[in-house]
């Protein structure tokens, strides 16, 4: 599952769980990774030097079209999850973003996913990336 | 805490708690309840002809600027809870709601409440409210 | 994509979309779905007389191991959404429930998804449902 | 509004805003504010040695019975923020904690507030403190 970690580049970000991410079974609710999932491509981004307010700049968005999640062991209160996001998959309308969220502390895997993206203008039709924007993801990769 | 129920107008609305509102403790997270209050003000809007879909057509935005809430009996899944909300303060920059949140099965009070807005542009400066809205919210009042 | 909608039943459950629950693109955020998905299972429990509260009691929980969404026309802020949900496979020991979140006043169909979930007990163990359990959900089926 | 930054002990914890956190008026939503400052509270426990965690394992809670917020410049997406929290009064029964929220780059202030406390049992009735645990509040605060 996991990729070579240097081709594509994995970026790693870690925190602690909020209280507020659980629920009533005493564990994360199953919307708090997909919410994690946003933020470990916020910090690729950052990583990459392709920031999305960067891209926000340029006149058009990243539409999220698909999710897929496999939820294994159940993160809790209290510990840290470390989101571990790369680029899967890159063309010039669109790109597939792979996540594994783990527990950096005795390595549990807590979640698999992937999720599509489409790029489109501000009034939400798709679009091709801006040639500059292909140019940045292109070295990203 | 109840005003009289007609001057000025309480709006209702009564919804189930979700899964996802719930907490490690069992119960509503304190956050949801915040939610819950801002939903209170739209089906107020709705119910006197001033959604805030229009108002933001106008080209301003309410900001809020002050919450205020006391938690009293907590909400749980699987019951119902109804929002009740009345406009407490109104003047030509701003405007304070007043909030109950109960349980309509039991009559519980799980909380109490009052956010403060003011009206602002796009660019987020102070502004007076339009002429025409002004009037709206003296009749909704 | 709908199935026959008899068999297996279909329940649905219509409300506004909350302002909470847009982002800064100016549409609903992906990860409210989720929760409208999840808000769907809670109603399919109440209409088919095996609410979810009834089912923890029996000292077991449903444990969330799949989400697949994918995600088609934005919802926004002061539209209404209409969450359809049904049981599409069911077994001795899981279950996956199907999903469409559409827009009741135009048709517009926002998402599409499944989600698959393992009953499990307290401490998170694998199990079997428990027999009269077993015999609601194929009633309910 | 700021306390002396030694007594009592301010805690401070910086992270990135997160695009989930934003709403169509292209800030962050007043409800994400209040998920900081628990986090704020989950980390001033974490650095004064009474981790959250903890204090559930004696067999008590902290229920929320008030919040208090006021908002001034709104938190964007791009930028980080700093929640510094603080004890602000401490009682056998309850508590009251301080928070200011700021952009540790340019120093705006985003959010004050106050959130209050009360210890309560797993039932939630509500209680005195443990002994032990009063013993290192006292040391905390």
């Amino acid at each position: 599952m996991k990729p070579d970690t240097s081709t594509p580049e994995v970026v790693e970000t870690t925190f602690y769980v909020r209280f507020a991410e659980t629920d009533a079974m005493g564990v994360v609710h199953h919307a708090a990774y997909i919410v994690w999932m946003e933020e470990g491509r916020s910090v690729w981004g950052r990583a990459q030097g392709t920031p999305y307010n960067d891209f926000i700049a340029t006149g058009f968005y990243l539409a999220l079209v698909e999710v897929k999640a496999r939820y294994t062991v159940p993160a809790r209160y209290g510990q840290r999850v470390t989101v571990r996001t790369w680029l899967e998959k890159f063309g010039s309308r669109g790109m597939t973003f792979a996540y594994e969220i783990i527990n950096p502390d005795d390595g549990a895997v807590h979640l698999t996913g992937t999720t599509r993206h489409i790029c489109v203008t501000r009034e939400g039709r798709p679009a091709r990336f801006p040639e500059a924007w292909l140019a940045r993801l292109e070295a990203a990769k």
